[in-house]
């Protein structure tokens, strides 16, 4: 059983994020800035800051939920790399990014954390990208309305 | 079974890293970088790019190690942080970071690619984190001699 009610999104990864939906365990967001294709997946437990603060159960569950993303992110936007992080060095609430990256991004091929300003999405591509989740029927994730 | 015969070290990693020892799956190296207690867990098997190429069992055991060696890092060294990533953006095979961050570090709170040139250890400090390794008994871990 997943209990996500005392769960509270940070409020950096509110202001940078836009929430997609969710699997069991992860809230998925996407980062707005188009530079990248760039998701974060957040456990929604309160409290937790390093991946082994979770539990066995959770922290499996979470590389599982990963696990289907990075599927999703191969088969769907075809990269020539996937980054998938977690630092946490500013923002302490534990999310694992997962970055689709191309040999002709902005940042190749160094990381992509401060190395461009945020480009916000247009509603255009951003509904492009969404409706490429919404219409893959990825295993245990449940859209935003 | 580990059928890791037919495994490499890629040269960029032989060459930055000093092998440390082995879990099952994973070799772990140190990169010759006395600016943060930086690791390198990296499965042993072939042609292993993304995370997802690695069989279910394999990516399992990955995290599994993953976890046991974080476990090491936060009660021998107490960082500020953890941080946790696998690019490959420059070096293709799998290898996973795992870095101990201080808020005093040469970096922080940026991410450590990239900042500063690496500063090779010295002996006696190399031989002191080897040391806090070996007088560790970690779970299914072998260090090398």
């Amino acid at each position: 059983m997943c209990e996500t009610s005392d769960f509270e999104l940070h409020s950096n990864l509110a202001s940078d994020g836009i929430v997609l939906g969710a699997f069991p365990l992860c809230q998925v967001l996407l980062i707005d800035d188009a530079n990248y294709p760039w998701f974060v997946l957040v456990p929604q437990r309160p409290g937790i800051v390093e991946l082994s603060d979770l539990s066995e159960t959770d922290y499996q569950q979470l590389w599982q939920e990963s696990r289907v993303f990075c599927g999703f992110l191969r088969s769907a936007l075809r990269p020539d790399k996937l980054n998938v992080a977690t630092l946490g060095n500013i923002t302490p609430q534990l999310h694992v990014h997962h970055i689709a990256r191309f040999e002709t991004d902005a940042a190749w091929p160094k990381p992509i954390w401060g190395v461009e300003e945020a480009k916000p999405y247009t509603d255009q591509a951003l509904s492009e990208l969404t409706g490429l989740l919404a219409s893959t029927q990825l295993e245990n994730f449940t859209p935003s309305n």
